[in-house]
């Protein structure tokens, strides 16, 4: 690798390096490569055996609390999870079920007594277990799911039941096979009263590996993709559990049933504990920037080997890289895969910073939560969708040879498919961004709903904000040193890219909220107020996150010490900040914010812009740090070995005369 | 199902309503349900024994000369092909390899004499084989491969061999199980001369089923999707065949290896050779268009029974049809659909007229062939994008639903995908429509690479003329009509919308080729001026595809007897084309013939339009005639049987307290 490569690997690996390094290591190990040719009863047993590995690593205990036997560092546990996602992304999901969500429901939810009881266990798999929230029929809207837990106070236990098909837990990791406790999510009563939405700990598997008495699982069978995790659907008929099995961090029984709470407001209540949802949001984030910078590496590495059509007047065929519709194909999408990994490595530090802080007591901590969980979940839409689009566009650019398993990017594809629907439904977390931003985070979040979001729009008259941290000075100074005419200014001047993604936003979220507020002051009803603007309700969303994104590819350029490398990261943002504005040029010039003439410039820029960073191509992928063994594709590696590697893991054997 | 329901499926079926039926019929059988749970082995085992039913039909007995014992009836055949892919997609690719492809190469570069001794085995399928022309270094740029067959006088013989590894024939399609014979391309040598590509029949497996002696069968191994399909990698180690195993309609070789063709010039003789693959095109264009269907017909019923969140005041929860942004993914898609399924019926009609015509010897006849050829390079880049996009967009809106893979979306997806790359890269497809429009179908076949299209481009002078047969005769009068101010004409206007489409097509194309005349004109490098315009080069075919689909669903109209059918259709037309004309805005902005309030007029009619058709959706997709026992997807079916019958087809056992 050259100085620069080996300058930019340093760079984007920042903060928690050491835990990207562990990581690559661990899956250096063969165990860890890529499969695509085994059965799903072998891809789940593989899987449970590289998780156990992962249990004797660091990564895990990382995301837990001291007082039970772990390192507590969420920043690096989010990046070794992200760095994982180099590598097979069923056992990435798998980890994720077991300790992010189970082990995670259980620390945040929970109190000490849980955490010893049940943390160590978590962290070294001895138990496995499920997070059962989504049901048949409620996914996105958790406040309404109907599994019931009713508290008996004759027995002192908790009786946990499935009143119909629609409320089984559906989807649920772990549950086929492996768990043996769910995290189950259901209306919690006692004393004749409903509390809302409760975590409660239940056994599902006895030793032998038996449903629990009153427990029926079924296995949701093949799926699209991560068929190395095995997600089922679970029912409960009465199930009985002590009391203790309630983690009663936000809402404690009494053994008569009197019901406590820290968070006295019910809807305030749920919004809190969902909160520790976002951990995982992040997590499934930083896997989709991952995916697509493997998928990039394996595009990228085989439009530089791969020739086709003789120029004319040479009797060399052209290097496909080399055609501009193929750079266009490729080389905007890993500008933009920069400017999300930079973008993500903000979100970290942020909940890094927030996460540790436990419950939220003041108004300033409920407001970092707010603006926690809102980045969250723009970001985790933006890298998902991103990730979808990128790997498409990847395999089609490999031709037959990205459709073979071998190259790994039918697998990628498939098992990053559900990125936009679990952890959230990308549409319904982009509406809960826009909520946020209509209430300039000023709401609580039980009125999040559309009811609340109207109520407080329309008795607003203020004009938007936008929110910039400290942090963002250079955004500022940058900002300040555009010259008053567009016209005049370079296309590749930050400060007017900047000006142009903050004018957007602006502009969108105003227009919003002045059209919800006469919708509703001509005496429309609420819903179909907000259900006629919901395009431009997602408009806005999208606006505040690409303008917070470019911001953090800028911040990170501040950053960078070496006048090269930052020289190298001036042109991939030019090509992120100009490919986006190019797609998103007719709102621009509805707006008449771009002429004709300048949008027309636009789209040559970024072809100029293309040809500039072709000769970088390898480099910058090979920036990524993706070990050979999970890049797997021979396609990328392109030497014999890999070939025969790859061969050796194939099942049917060649025939040969 | 509605009256109004019936008279849109009669109309859908069209001309050859009777063999939609009878593919149908065929279908219900249990032998064709969708499996997702085998093997690959079973997989392949079982599409085998399907296709062995498919032979016992007339569907493959319509492609084939009555010489042969066929029924040639173009236009069936391809309907056939269309509504089976209705069904699973590895049995539908097995059939094209089979008879289209393989049997297809022996019909139309054979003479009468492979027909009689070939065709009735390849119809029956007691001859399985390939169509091998695809090589690990030569996809889409067939006239460079590397596979040579040399003539040895002395024993009147051919002798193929592959040369190295990138000479290998790739991807085909029943070669690593079935085939007993292949249609090898190769650069045909006699006489110490080179006479261009030619077609040999080689046999590759004896009857046992071993590799014949010099030939080595790999197989590709697991792909994304297709795994019924056995492809496979072959080489030729000096493999001799008797010289009658030369196809040779437009080339043949004397005992003493004299060569005579019916076509002097060896370009043109290649590009009509290649012609025949145009069949191929139109297939796969109807499969992706069926494919699109199937998966509209699961995401609509979805989002009919589907309801979540609660509308405020109401203890109902919201079907997700009703939410704007729910209609905005499936309602344009599934109009565009329709455009898309006119579009092919005309595409069918064309190649049902132009095909059976023989050689072409006439210019009128080499213009026909050159059209047919053109609009089915552009319709199957633009059907299968299409496929993929819309696949995605359901998979997406059927939440984890649409993840598993009993509810078909995720084979769907995975086996469509290799569409946008097979039968033709359509990056390259539409390279070739832009290059045929640029001269006008007047240069010859062989001159449409770059040098011959950029010659040809910089000599001319005239402005472009926009093609339109007769049988256009509403377009014209609808665009005589339209009144002369944008501003002043409704947007439902059919004949603006066409004066948009084709005012962008004329604009784009006389644009580019001034920039191209410019190019070379100031001393430029023909290919450096030609792939600096490449973007605009594939906006210019995407115009002239867009313009002809378009008229393609006015005429449907116009041909449409029931006034209330007309009216729904008319309603999806403007569905289509002001979504599309929403998407390309920006375009219509740059080059000002659309304000900026018109603009934002157009979105609104979008949804506006959503709005309208939503009541209409179940009867839209109900009319495409999809079989219960294909569509397959309880969640399309929604009953209790359509689900114990996917839950028989299920591997793992419930298990149940």
């Amino acid at each position: 690798m050259t100085d620069l490569g080996a300058s930019l690997r340093t760079f984007l690996d920042g903060r928690w390096a050491w835990v990207r390094d562990e990581v690559r290591e661990t899956l250096g190990d063969p165990l860890f490569a890529p499969v695509y040719d085994i059965s799903i009863d072998e891809h789940r047993a593989r899987v449970l055996e590289q998780a156990r590995r992962i249990a004797t690593t660091r990564g895990p205990r990382l995301l837990f609390s001291k007082d039970a036997g772990g390192e507590q560092e969420v920043g690096a546990a989010i990046t070794a999870f992200e760095t994982q996602a180099l590598g097979d992304l069923s056992l990435l999901v798998k980890g994720g079920v077991q300790w992010g969500l189970f082990g995670g429901a259980i620390q945040h939810l929970g109190t000490a007594e849980h955490h010893q009881r049940y943390l160590p266990d978590v962290m070294s798999l001895d138990l496995l277990g499920c997070f059962a929230m989504t049901e048949t029929g409620h996914g996105s809207d958790v406040q309404s799911i109907r599994t019931v837990a009713t508290y008996d106070e004759a027995t002192q236990e908790i009786v946990v039941h499935t009143p119909d098909d629609d409320a089984r837990k559906d989807y649920i990791g772990n549950a086929a096979r492996d768990g043996r406790m769910a995290v189950v999510f259901a209306q919690l009563h006692s004393g004749g009263s409903s509390h809302g939405v409760h975590a409660i700990l239940v056994p599902i598997r006895d030793d032998d590996g038996n449903p629990c008495p009153g427990v029926s699982i079924e296995d949701c069978g093949p799926k699209a993709g991560l068929n190395g995790v095995d997600n089922g659907r679970l029912a409960f008929n009465h199930v009985r559990v002590p009391r203790n099995a309630l983690l009663d961090r936000y809402g404690s029984l009494a053994a008569d049933g009197t019901y406590t709470s820290p968070i006295e407001n019910e809807s305030r209540r749920f919004f809190t504990m969902l909160g520790t949802l976002v951990q995982g949001r992040i997590s499934v984030s930083g896997a989709a920037v991952s995916s697509s910078k493997v998928a990039l590496a394996i595009a990228t590495k085989y439009a530089l080997a791969r020739r086709q059509f003789k120029a004319p007047g040479s009797d060399d065929e052209v290097v496909i890289l080399d055609f501009l519709q193929h750079q266009r194909r490729l080389l905007p999408a890993l500008a933009s895969t920069y400017a999300l990994h930079f973008a993500q490595e903000e979100l970290i530090a942020q909940a890094h910073d927030v996460l540790d802080s436990g419950v939220a007591t003041t108004a300033d901590d409920d407001l970092a939560r707010r603006k926690l969980e809102t980045l969250a979940a723009g970001i985790k839409a933006t890298t998902t969708w991103h990730a979808t689009h990128t790997i498409q566009t990847c395999r089609e650019a490999c031709g037959g040879a990205g459709y073979l398993a071998v190259n790994r990017l039918p697998q990628l594809k498939a098992d990053t498919d559900v990125f936009t629907t679990f952890e959230g439904d990308n549409t319904v977390l982009l509406q809960l961004v826009a909520k946020t931003l209509l209430t300039r985070y000023q709401a609580d979040f039980g009125d999040l709903d559309t009811i609340g979001t109207m109520r407080f729009v329309a008795e607003q008259v203020m004009e938007t904000v936008i929110e910039r941290t400290s942090a963002r000075s250079i955004v500022q100074r940058l900002l300040d040193a555009v010259p008053g005419h567009d016209e005049d200014t370079d296309l590749r001047d930050r400060g007017y890219q900047l000006a142009m993604f903050e004018w957007r936003e602006r502009h969108v979220l105003d227009g919003l909220a002045r059209r919800l507020r006469k919708g509703i002051t001509e005496g429309g009803d609420a819903f179909e107020v907000f259900n006629a603007a919901q395009d431009h309700v997602l408009t806005a969303a999208r606006a505040h996150i690409d303008r917070v994104v470019l911001e953090a590819f800028v911040n990170a350029i501040d950053r960078c010490e070496d006048p090269e490398l930052a020289e190298l990261l001036n042109l991939l943002c030019d090509l992120h900040a100009l490919s986006h504005l190019e797609r998103d040029r007719a709102w621009f010039l509805e707006h008449s914010r771009l002429t004709p003439a300048r949008s027309k410039a636009i789209t040559a820029a970024v072809n100029t812009l293309c040809g500039e960073l072709r000769p970088h191509a390898e480099l910058l992928v090979e920036a990524f740090g993706i070990p050979d063994i999970v890049l797997g594709a021979p396609i990328a590696l392109g030497d014999e070995a890999a070939r025969q590697a790859a061969k050796r893991r194939e099942p049917s054997a060649t025939v040969q005369a």
